[in-house]
């Protein structure tokens, strides 16, 4: 049973309707979204105790939920939700009406080319800059990890060019740090079932994108974004970046139905990673993705496309990040959407 | 080595060149499309003999072509193919520049429902109506198979709604009885390496539809293409309908990426048949497909489409077909694309 | 519903069973192994009538089966089956008790090839020959297909060894051809859904032999043994050769874990081709496949292995083969099997 | 290229060989296996200095290897290698000679049912206990993780029965604990790639016990072996445990023929999983893995096995444990192995 507290509820509000839960024997878990608060219920529930909840104040609906995953089901929530990525004077949405790209360098690159990606990234219409810290391979007797200095640098890039700034994470131990720094943090396609990391993302106060693992099935990948919720953070969209398939030509398949799935089994905001394995194919699924209803774009730029070649990924440069701008411009409008800008927002 | 023939070679100036290759010693093998005719060579060759060819009278040009497929490679044309479906006086094209939609019911229906889903599928926009006439679920005493008076009948319905016909083939012995009624054969998915039959279809004719396996890597499907090419036969339309993945709620997941790979790798033209499971995909996937760049789609259209729930097909009508032939309508422009009409092309 | 016949009934029984269903408007298939005739009914059936058929002569049981194959299913059968292969004179089980080893060239190989791998695979232990005799990779413009002095070769060399013959079919036309000279038909992987050639097979009078597609669920594994048995051939035996993963390394992954559960649904027997690849794995995969459960092994012999590189199939000889041999001596009856010996069934 | 040092190579004689690749403006890293020590090398290196390197006291080869994987690689050594698991008083060796069970509950059980899982495990023949402390599905407003008290009393059943101790680590800031009570740290399926974690357990010696990820090549699962080994630490044990598929009725297909082709890539021993979703397939997949040449069988045992239905996961007990023992008895030496004991070795 989820508890959907109305948008203008208190905390006071909020806190009474769990204090009630508690009192009759049940357990309560708050998960807050930018616009919207959900109170799940773990416990023997009846109809007396569902109808006393409906008529507390501040509650909008009290709800019954058949999927595995409650909080991030679409059967809890009567409209899909927007994600708001940012401070106020540069927020970005994603959701619908919006189509939001992301953009910027897969893994750690130097100031100065950070600097050059971040005007690529911005040129080409993203609203929301990645940025990479982490550093898996260095030379073994240095540990890998995250540098402070790099967050500050990115930091200082999305004040620089006005927008928020996504920062993946791959340690429990580093989330709080890179809250401090970055808008939204990532959950990259490895770590989707990392529960520890997980659960860190889930008491962050930052909205999380959950890349989907290659391997893993739209209800798994669901009940991770329901780990995240049920920690307090409903601030979530969701990535789809490929699976892995039989085919050894390409490193992942995209698997552009699971948008549509995800979208009637889901409120939260699904992206699209189109960098599967070939510059060549960026635009096209791009294209795909606006086609399918995607409500975004996480798109790899870097200056120097070609220097990267780590991990099968495939920024764009160049003639392509010029079409991909134009695709951007032209295709989303005809799905009733228009190109989110987080100076505007 | 492939030799490409011009545009207007004659008879006779094919017959030169395979008689001057097999007076070298080598093979070849003739392969008509409607506009082109290429000659496969097979056996030693060097440079002298690649000079002469290229100076005989009605041949283009001569190509050494790397990929494992030669005549539908993309390398032996310098651009995508047009393959014409039907008589003259009802002619849809499928290739570039135009958008064809295919469409019908997927399983044999009764005379009175096959003219009703013949009109459904022509106001959707159809420019080839698909028509199923093998009966795999026969009692079991009886043999399963074709019967030619379903042959008839569609070829009744396809001369009365001025739309040529696609039947499927699944049996080697049946396919020239369908190439006398049929406009185009359909190869199925799960005879996308059904030798026998492949080598019947590139006898036959007639155009021909191959749906990848639901298994089948890229290679492996324009492998088979050139099976049928090598028989003579190169008015081959590529179906890319999904494969098989580890996600047990859809019985395929389609493989967009699918669609320009084969753009970059053959001349054929592709389609996309984004019926993998549930009513609710048909239309998205049916918009990504167009925007990835698509030829055309094949679309399961049936008056009663509950009624049917073989093999997990989710034939489309109503609601859900109208706003197909919406998409139909606005999307292809877009992307350089008129909707073909067979009785204008 | 499947009725079970007595061992010895006699056709006048099972004739007057089929009268019985037919004369209550159901419909009845009747289906022959060896050792057992099964009955199945279609149509609407009520406890009474179940009554009356168990109580007819000559009938053994009547059951209910929950599995959507009946027929091959293992709620059908008190016991594993038994199937026999070859003239009574040369006659090898394949079923519990033995282990069975199918050997031969996997492709067609020359008159003194043949004859040499013949005299390889008795060596090794096998009691049933391997041989090929369709042409898939000829020149083009010559159709694909079977000579029949290659089965007529087969079949002496059948006497001259005093061993039964597995002979593939690929094209339903051949199937009556093959039936006549070979003592066992073989489905491949890549036929297990060509419906047309399982109805002939179906109905050939022979064992049949259904490699699992490297596609295939186990219940569409025994799905397409149902549409055979159905038609009157209850003599199959079910052949596991290996999925497709997403691992590029090797073509195909023994799905080891398919016997035992293949052994739980179903009363058939089931071998293991363990030639997925590399030399190297043969063995180690022919001991799994013991180890596991399995009732036979299908072995690629060739004595010039290395000439042998067509579709991923790695035959092997010399120091292989005698290892083979080796194992199949010892571990088998640790098991609880005896090495079958065709003369001596 | 990787330098192996000689058995009883001194700390001092290791010190000088990294001295001389730095001096050399290489970089070394050091691994440690129980018995051997190996150093990489990465810098440009040429002829001369790999001679130099040869003759420096203590170095018993120095060898090129192509594979991208070098320190588990097996061309870094002439043999199979041992992984000793706990103190002198009970340590079991993993690898060639010997077949090791490890057993116990897969999730974290009470006291009472832990000494008795315990019981259970070494009466079946295991010579290391498994023991589960992660507790990842707390309510939510509890963080997931360790008790230290679990860990405590895992090491006093360890202590009471004799054996070493198994113990899962998800989180890199829990490995320093856990290595002080565990014999043995277990990096689980969902973790194979979760770098941070790797990281930590590659610096924490004890040895470990690696899981394919279900999605893993054999290639990546090897990589992630050696990103431990880069770390310092070479006493890997590789563990099999499945993989996904298409086929919705397994969770996962145990990838047998991953077996001998790890152990021809690499010199790290390799045990099977066979808990794959079902019961009745973990003794006919156990006999599968001893004869494919594992080196020894992760099993979990409960006392009340169906009380665990989390993750797919089947414990064992009663006859199906008994039947294990059983095997186990007597099948690996008929591999020529024994049955590893750990108070004995």
């Amino acid at each position: 049973m989820v508890v959907v507290m109305q948008p203008g509820a208190t905390q006071h509000q909020v806190d009474a309707v769990v204090a009630h839960i508690e009192a009759r024997g049940g357990a309560a878990f708050v998960s807050r979204g930018v616009r919207r608060t959900i109170v799940g219920v773990v416990g023997d529930t009846d109809i007396c105790f569902e109808l006393d909840l409906s008529r507390m104040p501040g509650v909008a609906t009290v709800l019954r939920v058949t999927a595995p995953y409650k909080l991030v089901s679409a059967e809890a929530s009567g409209e899909r939700s927007v994600v708001h990525v940012g401070p106020p004077d540069r927020r970005a949405p994603i959701g619908p009406g919006t189509f939001t790209l992301i953009a910027g360098p897969p893994a750690l690159v130097s100031g100065d080319q950070a600097v050059e990606a971040a005007r690529l990234a911005a040129a080409a219409g993203a609203s929301v800059l990645r940025g990479a810290t982490y550093r898996p391979r260095l030379a073994p007797p240095s540990p890998p990890g995250m540098d402070e200095s790099d967050l500050r640098t990115l930091a200082e890039i999305g004040r620089a060019t006005g927008l928020p700034i996504l920062v993946e994470v791959v340690d429990p131990a580093d989330v709080e740090t890179v809250a401090g720094y970055a808008d939204m943090l990532h959950v990259g396609s490895v770590n989707m079932q990392n529960l520890p990391l997980l659960d860190q993302v889930g008491r962050c106060g930052r909205p999380v994108l959950l890349t989907r693992g290659t391997h893993a099935t739209v209800e798994e990948w669901l009940l991770a974004a329901e780990y995240i919720a049920e920690r307090g953070n409903l601030d979530i969209v969701l990535c789809e970046a490929g699976v892995r398939t039989f085919d050894p030509a390409v490193s992942r398949a995209l698997d552009i139905g699971a948008v549509p799935r995800v979208q009637r089994l889901s409120h939260l905001p699904v992206i699209v990673d189109p960098s599967t394995g070939a510059h060549e194919l960026v635009v096209p699924l791009a294209r795909a993705a606006i086609a399918a209803g995607a409500d975004g774009l996480l798109v790899d730029v870097h200056p120097d496309p070609d220097s990267v070649l780590v991990d099968g990924r495939c920024p764009v440069a160049g003639a392509v990040l010029r079409e991909l701008a134009s695709v951007l411009r032209h295709l989303p409008p005809l799905m009733g959407r228009a190109l989110a800008d987080a100076r505007r927002s």
